[in-house]
């Protein structure tokens, strides 16, 4: 058998057992009877023990050495997909299994203790904890030898190749100087958006069907797919013609569901569209996790918070909930669902907000990891910079510091993807109106299909056969840029406050 | 590690597998969006070659040596499992491994051909295939070794292990001379039960809540399992805790789903309900095919058949489709819901004639392996069976020889099992009714619980640890005696079609 056969026959039962697990996963978030959840814990650890081992065996080392003897006569997305195995491979080998072993299990008591300590609004419960996963993942570092100079640049990598904080300390300061001062005329601005029409009863039904209408709008495909509810909404790649979309139906809020919905749909949609030449191979998913997060996010902002988008979608909704929004005008309607207020938990912000957020983290992080930052200084450094960033101050550490889980689990480097998703949208937003000028009118006619197409053929259809600042550079011409996002939240944002007036 | 200890975790990774197996098929046939199937496919079948290989590995093989070795210090739960898990091994061991891929091979081939064949209702397609999967299957028997003295005992030994063609001779020729006279004594019987009110339309939620209630007064646990609709019903055991019933709604026969739910319900009891000691063991099954089929009979038939199980229900039912049973009494309902007609195709045989549909199967798969009977042979044998024994003629080979997938599987020997069901599960009412003699009492009050647990504490408890006839005679004290079924079945449609008037 040829060397690249092997390879593909090999990755093509790592998938088969992905796939399992990943249905595993999607069933236990979506209906699982609650006493069947301890074996289900079982059977995804026996079944990722063995994806691991396939991964990380001797055995395979050969087979990627040979491979990369042989490099420059490989099949291009062979080639590339070898370079991934390769990092992921290294990973995994170049730390010692009983380490490796050591930190899995410190992560996983670490996430409970975590959650008590968040329960309890405590802190001190988690420090030691924290402590050792970033002593433990500098050590992992080390044996990872370091990637672009620092040690978080290692970590960045990891979530965003090519990833710098060079890069990052020059956007986010950039995008921070933009939007403190809009954050701030908004909270001095009399013109607030009228909002209490939002919170009234929406049966989850009726929601149900507005939330699938919107995936079709947006071109999802249902013979490929699924929408189920959950908890904590997702999206999950079953296999690469099964992309499920999961939502949350609060029957006092619609825009949990609504603005969820079209959120995932738009993950989904990157996942569903994922070019041919890439099957069965490790590069078929998302370039990144900020251009994944991306594409959620230009879906749900730049199509589904965009006025256009409701003009005839709004006598839509008004279909499936009639009295709540019948004295309701669509300019107050697009208004009310673009309100920024500035909050003291992530997972709530807004779009004008949300940066700030990320930025307090990654100063945190970069502290902890590229300076001389204690984990007990971290309490008091982030209610300093939400006070400085977005002029609020968490009364305890539950809305500060313990909010998110991510730490727990040792996701250091994981944060930055997020903003990066905001900056990589409004970026290819400004790109795509090269060749969509008229953007609004197609969202105004609920002709999304062109602006689709383009999302496709840009990136959609790469997988992760280019890298993230390659797909950035070939699609727009241009390196990372705020400038986009700056632009749109200001422009957005002064006509939704009035700010000129 | 004790070989014990190694027994049960090769058996705690299995069962991690056959987990996820079981919920890639479950989720199949629920609601997987059907371009992901042909993927899916895949992935299963990387799983079970997996399993094979778990379970066929030389490594396995000396395990189960060593422990037979050891065989009277094991725990007895052990020794029966290692009995069984030899059993298997041998299966699929005594055959070389390229004749047993060359048998999957032409079953796979088989069955699609039997699918042209059945909907062309031409026989000679399929002729040339059913007479290898003969021939393959007697070759199989003689890798396996002949059990209890013929081939055809070796089948039917795999289904339903100690049952023998002496034995089903005996007790079906006794059966067939109760049941034929009563067959024909109601095609001649003028006091016909009037059923047109069962096929008015009963919209499918209301089936559906109806039918969640019928599975909790069976007391089947919520918490460890769900209902789900499918094309073809089944219930799946996909870990100890989590057993899920799937069922059928036809708005124009609402008997569909609720007796489905019912019958299916009884196999989800049995799994709900195996003892704890059989945690991870390979005996953490039901005893038998046959078996399995008791307790789903048993409920559908036993209980949801039985007139004063509707004493109350039927009421219930009046709130879910009030105008339809409007005028109906509820000795028509019961008497409607009764009914029996001889027809030509088993799965719509009612329970009066099921049995006999699988004599006429016994007849020609004994034929084939222990006589001289062949395969060009079958239409017309066929033919000739139903119209002695059911009164009707098969007009095409669709209605009458190709109607089952079974032989298309080269599952020969797996027939008996369903009127074996029949006769287990009338035998153990007799028994129960000793210590129940309330059992009426008990379903008019819908209290099923003393029920159910008689049922769990002298069948469901065991699994697989002990063998299906010793079961029986455990419990009802003597050997397979057909005379309850056939006392139950005069009984009841005596009654219902007033033969003595």
């Amino acid at each position: 058998m040829s060397l690249e056969k092997q390879f593909t026959e090999h990755f093509s039962k790592i998938k088969g057992y992905e796939e399992a697990i990943a249905l595993l996963y999607w069933d236990l978030r979506t209906g699982a009877p609650k006493k069947g959840v301890e074996l289900r814990s079982e059977s995804i650890g026996t079944l990722s023990a063995e994806v691991f081992n396939l991964s990380t065996s001797d055995e395979f080392g050969e087979l990627l050495s040979s491979l990369e003897a042989e490099q420059a006569t490989l099949d291009p997305f062979v080639r590339r997909s070898v370079e991934e195995a390769r990092k992921e491979y290294d990973l995994s080998k170049k730390v010692p299994p009983e380490e490796y072993k050591k930190f899995i299990i410190l992560k996983s008591k670490a996430e409970s203790v975590w959650e008590t300590a968040k329960e309890d609004s405590d802190f001190s419960l988690f420090l030691p904890y924290l402590d050792e996963l970033v002593s433990s993942t500098k050590k992992m570092i080390g044996y990872w030898g370091e990637k672009n100079g620092s040690p978080y640049n290692t970590l960045l990598d990891q979530y965003e190749p090519g990833m710098t904080t060079e890069i990052l300390d020059e956007v986010f300061g950039k995008l921070r100087q933009r939007i403190v001062p809009l954050v701030q005329k908004i909270a001095a601005s009399p013109n607030k958006p009228k909002t209490s029409f939002l919170y009234e009863h929406f049966p989850k039904e009726a929601q149900q069907d507005f939330s699938r209408q919107m995936l079709e709008q947006l071109g999802y495909d249902f013979e490929a797919g699924r929408l189920d509810e959950t908890v904590h909404p997702f999206m999950i790649s079953i296999n690469r013609q099964d992309i499920r979309v999961t939502t949350k139906y609060d029957e006092d809020d619609f825009r949990t569901a609504v603005f969820g919905t079209i959120h995932e749909g738009g993950h989904a949609m990157y996942e569903q569209n994922l070019g041919e030449a890439l099957s069965g191979l490790p590069i078929e998913t998302g370039a990144s996790m900020g251009i994944h997060e991306s594409q959620s996010l230009f879906c749900e902002n730049f199509i589904g918070r965009n006025e256009h988008f409701w003009q005839q979608n709004f006598n839509l909704l008004k279909e499936y909930a009639p009295k709540q929004f019948a004295d309701v005008e669509l300019v107050d309607y697009v208004r009310a669902i673009n309100e920024s207020k500035p909050s003291l938990i992530r997972i709530e912000a807004d779009e004008l907000s949300y940066a700030l957020h990320i930025m307090v983290r990654y100063e945190l992080e970069k502290g902890l990891f590229d300076g001389d930052l204690q984990v007990s200084d971290l309490p008091k450094l982030w209610n300093d910079k939400y006070e400085e960033y977005l002029g609020v101050r968490p009364s305890n550490d539950a809305e500060g510091v313990l909010q998110d889980v991510h730490w727990a689990g040792a996701s250091f480097g994981y944060f930055p993807s997020y903003a990066l998703g905001y900056m990589y949208a409004a970026q290819f937003k400004g790109a795509m109106l090269k060749d969509l000028p008229n953007f609004d009118e197609l969202l105004a006619e609920r002709n999304i299909n062109p602006i689709r197409e383009w999302l496709t053929s840009n990136i959609h259809h790469h997988g992760a056969f280019k890298k993230p600042l390659d797909i950035l550079k070939d699609v727009t011409g241009e390196g990372l840029n705020p400038a986009y996002l700056a632009e749109y939240l200001e422009e957005k944002y002064s006509k939704i406050y009035q700010l000129d007036n």
